[in-house]
């Protein structure tokens, strides 16, 4: 019989995360999911506590120290984060302070504690997936919030990655996950008339997240996997430097 | 008689804070200074409050609120921001993410205060000025806090000189300020060995601050000027693209 292997899931009661939960359950992982928000709905084995009314630095402590508790002298094998949200928001839009607060807790710190928890649960050569968006790549004047915090993440993509400083354990692998449009019930019905082809279905994108913490060796730490997918065709995952504008981003700005 | 000018400035309160505040006096502007933690320190000709205990999205509302009170019919020629502190902070550090709290909300909330502050009371062609970072153009494993904060700042620079949509006056340019190591009595104290004619000196950072706000049209919207200074020289600015990797940080990544 093979090894156990162990994933926490951070955001795991979330549409992405769930289909994660189901994925990993599927190839027989010991899944360890928390979400801030929804964590009673994510499919895994174990819940951990993440409460959104707390500072974000006692949510870290909290998780770990549950974590640590379950795993007793046992190690992830891999960290996924998928939490994060959506807002829209330029300069003069009244929310867009209180919108940048959501989107910096939702996406900025569960990815700073998913790193901290990998710096203390992640075994050697494990694997540590954030979510990045391809939106950051380029200037987002249509969302100060969004754009804002996902940049951040990619920053921590790129820093992540480097082993001599990052105090992370020998070998461990960082990258981002930006997605383009996702198959889900709430974008069928925002976007009646869009070409469905080109959105992956969440459970392709759990699959290849599987797929990669099963076996990190074809990753490349550092990058940003941008989900890409036409005609219906499977998805197909382009690593990106963090940082790099897209062409089309450039011609635009 | 000259016009009265008017700028507000964002962390009037810090050191560089206060010698932007007496440039500015010094020329003869209307000051009105805002800082979460030593407003009243600053050399400024009105004092707006910014508590530091509540959300960020109430600090944004009621330094806005106050400033279009003093204002009455009148709009400010400049927003300078220069709120910031700085963190250490590797993944394996356990205030890891209390710090990156701490360095979000006096770098990235502030920024988005002062561009939203700038879509209500900026006037045309005015000019914002953001406090980025040179450490945020390449990775910051050493420091998860400041670095990602850092680099949300330059995603703010670089996606409000969207003019089509960046929700500010026609004509408002935006750019990031990145100081490296300034000449303050705190930074002789720590690097007491460290070649001062590199540092710049916080007038000389003030005064071209000035020079920017009273003209706008030699600064390019959207860039990152980056201080440079040596052998006790003048200091330089040289503008940036944001996103951009030095050609040092790249050798080392």
């Amino acid at each position: 019989m093979a090894a156990t292997r162990r994933v926490l899931i951070i955001g795991s009661g979330g549409q992405l995360g769930r289909a994660v939960g189901q994925a990993f359950k599927a190839r027989q992982w010991l899944t360890f999911g928390a979400d801030a928000h929804a964590a009673a709905k994510a499919p895994v084995t174990h819940i951990l506590a993440m409460d959104s009314g707390s500072a974000p630095e006692d949510q870290g402590r909290q998780l770990v120290s549950e974590l640590q508790r379950k795993l007793g002298s046992e190690r992830l094998d891999a960290i996924v984060n998928v939490a994060g949200g959506f807002a829209m928001g330029s300069a003069s839009d009244p929310a867009v302070v209180a919108n940048t607060k959501a989107m910096v807790e939702s996406s900025v710190y569960t990815s700073v504690i998913a790193a901290h928890a990998a710096s203390l649960a992640l075994r050697p050569g494990g694997l540590l997936i954030l979510p990045g968006a391809t939106a950051a790549f380029g200037p987002t004047a249509w969302s100060l919030p969004y754009g804002a915090a996902k940049a951040a993440v990619h920053h921590l993509v790129r820093s992540l990655a480097d082993m001599e400083t990052s105090g992370l354990p020998a070998g461990v692998k960082t990258i981002g996950l930006a997605p383009q449009t996702l198959d889900t019930p709430q974008n069928r019905e925002a976007l009646p008339a869009a070409d469905r082809g080109s959105w992956a279905s969440l459970e392709e994108v759990a699959e290849q997240l599987e797929t990669w913490c099963a076996d990190p060796s074809a990753v490349e730490s550092g990058k940003v996997y941008v989900i890409r997918k036409a005609n219906s065709l499977p998805a197909t995952f382009e690593a990106k430097n963090p940082m790099m504008f897209f062409a089309s981003n450039f011609e635009n700005s």
